[in-house]
């Protein structure tokens, strides 16, 4: 049995995690942190429950768990109960390491350095997407940290940044590269000119399993973004 | 032959760097983050050169090698020659997989997310020594950022976070934990009574050989900070 709750908000009751050795995830339909470590899970084929939470209004119980109060933070079976772990890219090390069988960044430890260091980069692109949802004037600093990632593909003359099926970087990124694609309603679109090899990534990465599992369309990304802008976002509408 | 310079400054050659297969390290004496790496190449005896940079008047060529300007930045032999890679925990990774003849973090998946964490948590301690250099107001942070590692003391029983040896845990907090103890002179120093644990792993750590070798002393801390003040700081101090 796969558990999924609706997202628990303040005065619901604490969950009683089972403990049948599968992995405990708290997270959020609609956070790109938490995305990361479902993307994870599904490439590794590792099973695991999802307790989702109101961000908004979050649960008191929440920072037993998570000590700042944040998503995702994964419940790990030990001798002594759960353990809970949250930093989505802390998270990605453990899963990687524990479940090496389907190694997602490079077994090589100067190409996994790279990898990495592109990560930490693309939190440029993070900060300018979120910007670029209310000021159409961070446009240009989406696409200007686009721009080293269009490189990066060509320099690296694979489809996926991980080679012919995705790894750690290609995960890591794709919850913002997802939700980019929602800007076109605010006028904004990657330039097929500019873009051609992240433009074939994206579709390439829609494809792929482990990412279809929690894709979400732009128009409900939309949606979401409607609700939060309000002041009341709906964090259960694709549940 | 083991090459250290002095800090190299804005209109200084760029320096040609060996093909001797060892690793090259911009740094810069007094920097916390490039001390992380000092001390993991030391206790792992791994041979490297030091190339200081000033960071006030910075040599042009600096970004060639960190995009960002920021020490420390590693020169890795590959191939194609030298690849350069920075952030201080990035290179910390990659040293402990590409070395792991004397494995600094631990070898169990969980444990080494446990210290990930820890250190991270850490930053809230170095953002509130920064503070506390020119406002004594912050002291407070500092104390309580040290609680949550004073306790993580206690909690495993060992001398170091590490165990009977330093961890990588231990090397990465040391920078800022030997820099408290010059906070003395602004008035500041750790309460016997609450943190007798990390007062006696303070002791050790600086008779640990591998941080013996870049330890820098209350009173030259303080020195260079009243150069630093000034609004001219004396790199070259200790060379």
């Amino acid at each position: 049995m796969v558990i999924e709750t609706r997202h628990l908000k303040t005065g619901d009751p604490e969950p009683t995690f089972p403990s049948d050795g599968k992995l405990q995830l708290v997270s959020m339909r609609f956070c790109p942190y938490a995305q990361r470590t479902h993307i994870i899970l599904e490439a590794k084929r590792i099973p695991y429950d999802t307790y989702n939470v109101n961000l908004t209004n979050k649960p008191g119980w929440l920072t037993k768990y998570s000590p700042l109060g944040k998503v995702p933070a994964l419940g790990v079976p030990t001798e002594n109960g759960l353990l809970f772990i949250h930093e989505s890219l802390v998270i990605a090390d453990y899963l990687d390491e524990k479940y090496p069988e389907k190694l997602l960044y490079p077994k090589d430890p100067l190409a996994k350095a790279v990898d990495r260091l592109l990560i930490e980069q693309f939190n440029g692109v993070i900060t300018a997407y979120y910007k670029a949802i209310n000021d159409p004037t961070a446009f240009i600093d989406v696409t200007n940290g686009l721009d080293k990632f269009e490189a990066e593909l060509e320099r690296r003359g694979t489809s996926f940044f991980g080679g012919s099926i995705p790894g750690m970087l290609d995960y890591m990124i794709w919850p913002w590269c997802e939700r980019i694609a929602f800007l076109k309603y605010k006028g904004f679109s990657l330039d097929k000119a500019r873009y051609p090899l992240l433009i074939n990534w994206n579709g390439k990465m829609i494809a792929d399993p482990a990412v279809g599992v929690h894709y979400v369309a732009p128009e409900f990304h939309a949606k979401y973004w409607e609700t939060r802008s309000a002041g009341a976002p709906n964090y259960d509408m694709l549940l």
